[in-house]
């Protein structure tokens, strides 16, 4: 009997006008867009293999290694869209192999550890969704297609482009116009690259689902930010991306983590995500553009203490003179610079920035850092050879 | 020749709905209305003494020991407008002593130090105005008065009453109707106590005056919370402070503390004035509410990382249960309970408390504390027996 199998490689996507809000739980629409940069999947992703076959007993799935449920209802929901759009080609062309009526096993990896802090369902349900999309060779476009990660996990919808992506909140009740499109492709601003300092976060944050419902529910201050300051900075964000303007990119980024965070201060109880850490780091930022009197690095916290920093290649080396000078003791430098590129870093820092520097850097900072990791803009889920499923049993390697 | 003295005690008093923000710089003037608690001056207080005589050569200041300044703009408006007052009674009665010509010297001192973290410009000022109002026999309400005071302090105007106290913003471009008004008597609801936990700060705060118009040039959200979330929680807490309903209170305290905070994240740069510790107080009594089924304590937080706690006297054991667990290696408990009392405490945290308790108490918390200060809801400016002035000589003891 045969063996179906796709495998795909979907990306992480780190937003920078922040999607905190549902108006819908069951379709997981939002109550504002959401602008997002795809990372490289070099560094951060998900790699899914599925197969299908009239053989399979069972839809099953492993994480990680691990065999987990797949009983979620937001799982269950991803898969019968998909099995209602294959269904339907089915219908029309009766030389299909019914793959819709027959069981999946989906493998999925991610090459970032969980410790990372980085959340992985955005990655996750994306990279299931296009490799099922894949497997059951459906016509519909990304951004169709995004709907249904969507579903599965609001973020996700924006992982499955490349470069740039806005996620519409749409206005529909049945959320057939809440999706994902392209504000601009990896190639159109390739030069975007981020740095992620991972915050070692002694206790465990507010789940986002409910903190971004308890927001909803008890924040003043959180309606302000949904009917005025989002639609408007919707737009200023686009624009910023299609003319490649770094420092109305990076403040609009700036301020909007910051609004985010405010709304969750502003809830009852209040959620606080960032820490003392995350503090300094905005802190350095600012201290880091008003040395160069240039914005060159924005700053963007999502539901945890962890910092993204976004910058322009050309100005690595003025950044990282200071990132390299207050966090060299953490680990992830070497696995994306070199020795010589280390060299540089130190150099600009005691060459051109201590002589001129007004401020204290806090050489304490790296205590409260449990690594780095270096990425840049990256593209669209991608086809690989590689594949987690062993296509003559249909299970995992 | 004559030398005429006055000494005034002046209370601190801590808001509950915050005064963030100015309409117009020079006059003080609030972008919205306030309301605070006035403090036990048994406590917390500024002494001053004011003297004058035609044998000063000039107008003196001496605070807490050292020869100050007086040529603060602020300061000069205060005593201008103290002088006109007291111009406009020697025109009307030639008998009087043309005390308006005459230089002040004037002796400021807390009872409290600086390094408490406790703002003291407002005791101070109120005590300043309030002594010379009184040296000039001023015929003027203390509402009245509250608008000189403001001019030096904002928050000052509030210091000329106890109790439970309002500063209405006001609407006309001069300021003469923004001022402080009694909301409700120490003796209306006399069972309101404080608790300070003064948080050790590493760094020093952004001040509140460039932080304040900081947050009105550059926060969306702040927008929001003037047009229309103060106004409407001005009325609901006075409503509280007047039935007595502590419940309610304390929400509306707590969330204006939050909202306030809020704001100032909201701003660009942002400013942070709680940290680390801060939140987990507020954390904590969130925790305690939810223990108890009941809201006994409600926090509040200034420009700066430092918890005001307020509760009612009949909740004491029942909050102190959980505060001297956590707290009791900070100096300040001996200063105002006895072993028996606190003894009580551990008691109840030990057979009413701990038995029950769902979450861990953080029993390092106490080491990002310097100290703990425990007050009550107090009087209005008082008059003193105690005088810092050498009568025969018009100077400092």
């Amino acid at each position: 009997m045969a063996i179906y199998t796709v495998s795909k490689t979907a990306p992480v996507n780190i937003a920078t006008l922040k999607y905190w809000g549902k108006r819908d739980k069951n379709l997981n629409l939002p109550t504002n867009s959401s602008i997002s940069v795809t990372l490289a999947q070099d560094d951060l992703r998900t790699l899914t293999s599925v197969a299908t076959s009239e053989t399979f007993s069972q839809d099953q799935l492993w994480l990680n290694g691990k065999l987990e449920s797949l009983e979620s209802e937001r799982t269950q929901q991803c898969l019968q869209d998909l099995r209602n759009l294959r269904s339907k080609l089915e219908a029309g062309d009766s030389s299909l192999p019914p793959m819709s009526k027959w069981n999946l096993h989906i493998v999925s990896e991610n090459n970032f550890p969980t410790a990372a802090g980085l959340a992985s369902s955005a990655a996750g349900f994306a990279a299931l969704v296009a490799a099922i999309a894949k497997l059951y060779e459906l016509p519909e476009s990304a951004s169709e297609i995004s709907k249904i990660a969507r579903k599965g996990s609001g973020s996700a919808c924006r992982s499955l482009f490349g470069g740039y992506v806005a996620w519409e909140m749409g206005s529909e009740a049945d959320g057939s116009d809440s999706k994902a499109v392209e504000v601009a492709s990896q190639s159109h601003w390739p030069d975007m690259k981020a740095a992620i300092l991972v915050v070692s976060a002694a206790k465990k944050d507010t789940p986002s689902t409910s903190g971004m419902q308890h927001t909803v529910a008890t924040s003043d201050l959180f309606q302000e930010r949904i009917r005025n300051v989002v639609p408007k900075r919707f737009e200023e964000m686009k624009q910023a991306i299609q003319s490649r303007d770094f420092a109305s990119f990076a403040e609009l980024t700036m301020r909007d983590s910051n609004s985010f965070h405010a709304t969750c201060l502003d809830s009852y109880p209040p959620i606080f995500y960032m820490n003392d850490t995350s503090r300094q780091i905005v802190k350095l930022c600012h201290q880091i553009n008003a040395f160069y009197k240039e914005t060159i690095v924005a700053y963007t916290f999502d539901a945890g203490p962890n910092a993204v920093l976004y910058y322009l290649e050309q100005n690595e080396t003025k950044l990282m003179a200071f990132i390299y000078q207050a966090f060299q003791r953490n680990s992830g430098w070497d696995s994306k610079f070199s020795a010589k590129d280390l060299a540089a870093f130190e150099e600009h820092f005691t060459f051109n920035v201590a002589p001129e520097m007004a401020f204290d850097l806090d050489l304490d900072m790296h205590k409260n850092v449990s690594r780095v990791i270096f990425t840049q803009v990256g593209p669209a889920p991608q086809d690989t050879a590689e594949c987690l499923i062993d296509t003559t049993t249909g299970n995992p390697k």
